[in-house]
Formats: structure tokens, sequence, C-alpha cells
């Protein structure tokens, strides 16, 4: 989020707001292990090296009972029990860091096995400006084969125009391990409303806390523990945690010219209606791109079917959903949804 | 469809079942030339010139009163009033002639519109033998796109291993014009049952009516005049149409190093349940992947909805569906999902 004034040119700099999202959930065939394992056992300054190769760092840490949240250079990390999510946008290299992470997991917490992993990003502004494996999905792709036997991409929207593109293992659960509750939603947005944009630069602001307040992002879920952080000269970051362990997280590039902000929860709900309209009245974009994904074992598990059949938006009278499309995998159901303003 | 031994080294010459398929509806913005055009006006020596630059020629044409079928050398082409469906395979180059298409289309017909277009097709087997611009989907769509200004472009399944590429035009119906009903059922399969397959050439088969019917495909859909042909030394295609216009075609690509059969129809039914299963009781393939096209109007609206919904193959013990993705564009719903055998 961090972005520079470039001097000589006085031209703004562009920066990729668009994040590399990085979800795995680790497991072990030693029951012992399942049970004493935990990701949050590794060292601090372990992390920092393996942070070193994604290229970003540690900004600040929130720990609660359930997860430890991490504001990061570029976006944010959270570690529970046995679930990683790295999400970093720039010209982060996080898949660069897969074979460590895994070392260093099996290390710690004996967890040997991933169970599941989900890889995914919107396409980028500027895919030129990325660094290997990130500059193409089939690069990507080709890297996590590697490491994911069984694993499937998947590219939802317009091939190489607005698309959301996905990694996943795709493959049964064992019958012995019942799945816990899982559901994440995310809203990926550009062209945002310049005047909520202002907020998030320290023109305008001179706290994290100001803009957190100001923007209502303190409003969109509730009962969050809120670690947020305002970049020099603009750019925003904030993690929320609450009691239970459930998570959101936001990231803003103001920037008019690239503007992009993101949204993401674990937020367990049977509709998220209300938090979609919250989250789009509160930042104003002008095009974005929602994704919801829950398995059969969550409150929202028909969360996915619901996005793809009711255009709710639509009624607004704001809203043309451009493309919709609904996956089912073997253990998730998932729906991407395309949303631009209607031409006034 | 015809494959030739390669006597050199008496290993059979690979060659490559998967069509192009393309279907374009046109239209005029003049009432007189929407009433009055017909594909069908356009000489057949011009279709032959046509079909030169698609690299494949014409072996036989049936005439009925709603569609006119040709079957080519490489697959086949039914031209109705104001629809063109070119399906092709082998290296065969259908993009090549787009832009004498529609100037001949326009001539004769004076439809000067296109009001949507389907170019779709499965991954190759073996995509570097491909020719230009058919190697990628990328160098396709770039290629449609200098075609038609707004098309869209999707990758369905898994990305770069067994996928379906579709590109479509997306756009609102004008209010105006009410749709005709539409729809397509596609079943793509491989690596299919060798004994079935040996139905298909000149050694087991004597005429193409022979296969036809000892393999039941004369059964398939019944009332349809069928126009079959049994290549030397193998392969086979054929086409049906249906009194009142509705066409069924199949191709074949015997050889069990790379066998493939293709089903497509546009009969309407308000489930293709029992027409999947005859398919796949005829062929006995191991994976296979079925499309369900249908637009509101058709009696098929619900059909792609309920193949995703319902994974009816299940109930048999005999196929896990392995994908499914559902689609709703502007004037189509679409459901395109893949199938594996249970390993044994």
């Amino acid at each position: 989020m961090a972005t520079t004034k470039d001097d000589s040119t006085d031209s703004v700099q562009f920066f990729e707001g668009v994040e590399k999202l990085l979800e795995i959930w680790f497991t072990s065939s030693s029951s012992i292990n399942r049970k004493q394992g935990d990701l949050r056992q590794i060292p601090q300054w372990k992390w920092q090296s393996l942070l070193k190769i994604v290229r970003c760092e540690i900004i600040s840490i929130c720990r609660t009972e359930h997860v430890d949240a991490y504001v990061l250079s570029e976006s944010s990390m959270f570690l529970s029990k046995r679930r990683l999510i790295l999400k970093t946008c720039g010209t982060t290299t996080p898949l660069q860091c897969l074979e460590p992470l895994l070392e260093l997991i099996k290390e710690y917490t004996g967890f040997e096995e991933v169970e599941n992993v989900f890889y995914s990003r919107k396409n980028y502004k500027k895919p030129e400006l990325q660094i290997s494996p990130h500059q193409a999905f089939e690069e990507e792709v080709g890297l996590l084969d590697t490491f994911f036997p069984g694993g499937e991409a998947y590219c939802l929207g317009s091939v190489d125009s607005d698309c959301w593109y996905l990694y996943t293992l795709n493959k049964e659960k064992s019958v012995d391990e019942p799945s816990e509750p899982d559901q994440t939603l995310e809203i990926l947005m550009t062209h945002l409303d310049p005047e909520i944009m202002a907020l998030f630069t320290r023109d305008v602001c001179s706290s994290a806390d100001e803009a957190t307040q100001k923007s209502g992002i303190d409003k969109l879920i509730p009962n969050m523990i809120i670690d947020d952080f305002l970049f020099e000269p603009c750019g925003y970051s904030m993690n929320g945690v609450s009691k239970n362990g459930n998570y959101m997280t936001i990231h803003i590039t103001p920037e008019p010219e690239f503007s992009y902000v993101s949204f993401e929860s674990n937020i367990p709900e049977a509709s998220y209606e209300e938090i979609i309209r919250r989250v789009l009245n509160t930042f104003k974009p002008k095009k974005f791109v929602v994704t919801v994904f829950a398995n059969k074992e969550s409150i929202a598990a028909s969360c996915p079917r619901d996005l793809e059949q009711t255009d709710f938006l639509k009624c607004s009278g704001d809203w043309l959903r451009t493309d919709v499309q609904y996956c089912r995998f073997k253990n998730y159901d998932l729906t991407c949804a395309f949303y631009s303003r209607f031409p006034s």
C-alpha cells in the first residue's frame, strides 16, 4: 500500500493493489501432531526471514486467542492453529516462499500434510511489472503443481480481461476427519470514489484510526479488534479479529489513477447481502468482483448459490452484474460475480 | 476423421478429433433484409472456396426445408435462414475464413449484423500440431476480438488440463426483437470403448449405414434424416436433421491411441438426462464433458441448472463428476460438467 511520488516526472508512481492470496490448511497423519501442532509455535524471527523471500515485512502483530493477525508492509498474514493466510500486494513473491514455508511448518508443528490450498488473485492492472513466477497465472500454476499434486487451476470471468484466478486441490475430504465450517467473502473493488479514497492519505487523515472512523470501516463488522495502519504518503491496511477468531482485512490503494480496495472476511453469515451492501456504500467502487466460498458444514453453505441466483444488487438500480460463474468443488461451493456501475 | 497409417514407422499417425465449433447468428437492421435474407441463398461454389481457407471440403449435402446439413472432410456445417454452424476437426482453420465469410453473407443475404457468436472447443490433445491462430486460445481470442467488439472469452474446467473454451458476445438482447428458443447439448468423449470404436473402421463395417445401425446411432434421437459417412481406413461422421429443422451431428475418431467422439444436437428437451445416458451407453467413454446452453425462451431453459444441481450420473455408480461450472450470460445459461469413470 505504501506508495511514493516519482519526483523526477511529477507523475504518481504506479502501485499494484491487487493481492496474491494464499490460504493453506495443514494437517498431519499423526493424531498427536494434529492435536499439538500450531502454526503460532513458529518463532517470529522465522516468519521474518520467510517474509523476506516474499519481499515484505511485518509492521504490526495483534495476537488473540484463536488467531495472530499481522499487518505487513504489503497487506496481511493470519496464523491460526492450522490455517495460514498470506495476502500480499505490490510486486511481492509469495509463491517463492513455498518450499521453505512447508519445511518450516513441518519442523515446528509436525504438520507434514497440506489438507487444502487456495491460491487466488484478480488479474493485475500491470502484469509486466510483476516478478517471476507472478507475471502469468500459467507460470504460478506451474510452480504450484510442483508442490501440490492434484491441484487444479481455474480462471473465472472473462479470460485476459476482468477475471479471477484460483488454484485449489479440489480433492475428496477423508471420511474420518469431518470438516470444520469454513467460508470466505471477498470483494475486490476498482475505480473508487476519489473523495472517499482521499481519506486514506496523510494529507487528509493524520492517523489510521481517523481514517478507519471517518470512512466507516469500524462499522462494517461490529465487535472486531482493529489493527490499522496508514501509510506515508498514502495507502491503508487493517486487520480485524473477533473474540471467536473470525477475521476481516481491508487494503486500500487510494491513488485515483489505479485505485483499488480489497475486503475479505471469514465471518459466518447465512446471507452476505447486508455486508456486501455496507462495503459498497463505504467505498463506492465503479467496478468490483465478489467471491463467496463455503463448505457444506458452514452456516453460509447456501450463500454461493444465493449470490449466483439472485442478482440482489440489481434491485437497487445501481449495479449491473456483467458476469457470474458458479463452481462446485469437492468440499466447497464458490460463486464469482462481476459487477459494473450502470452507465448513467 | 479421415486418418491414414504412417507406413514408414508402422505407428498410427495422430489425428486431432477435437473440433473447433463456430456458431454465428446473423441479422440486419433492415426489416426487409431480416425477412428476405437466407444463408442458403449463397451459391455452393462460394461455400466451396470459403471452406478451402478452412482446409476442408464438402463430402455430402442433405437439404431439408429448414436446414442444409453438410458433411465435410473434417466434420460438419449447418446452414439455416440466419444461423451458421461450422464444426471442424483436425488441423482446420475456421477462424481464418471469418473476414470473407462475413463479406459473403453481407453480399448475398443483406445480413450485415452479427447478433451472436459462439466459438468453442475442448482443449486439444496436441495443440502444437495446430495451425495459427488455433495453437492457443489466447491467439484465437485475439483474432475474434478484431471481428466482434464486446466479445468475451471463458475457460471452463481446469485451465491447461481438461477444459472447454468459449468465446461469445454476451450482450443484452435488443428488446424489440424477441429471441427464438435456442438450446444446444454437446457431449465430448475421450478414451472410448475399443470394441465400439472398431465399428467405425472399414475393417469391421463395410458401409456408413452398417456402422450407424450396429452402433445404435440411429436410435439416439428418433425420426432424423441421417446422412452418414465412413472414412477410409477409419473414422465416421453423421448429420441428422428432423422435419422441423433440429439437427444432431456425431464425429468419431476411433483409433485407440487418441479416440474421440463428439455428439451435438439442438433438439429441444425439458431434460437431457435420457439422451445423455443413451449417448454414453452407445459409446462408453472413460472421460467426457457435457455442455448445455439454453436461452430463456427454450423449453430447455432450466436444463443448464438441472445439470449443475443434480449429479444424475452419480446414481448409476459409474461416473464421477470431477468438475462443474455454471455460467449466466445475458441471454443464455450454460453448464459445463466434466466426468470420469469411477476408478475400478
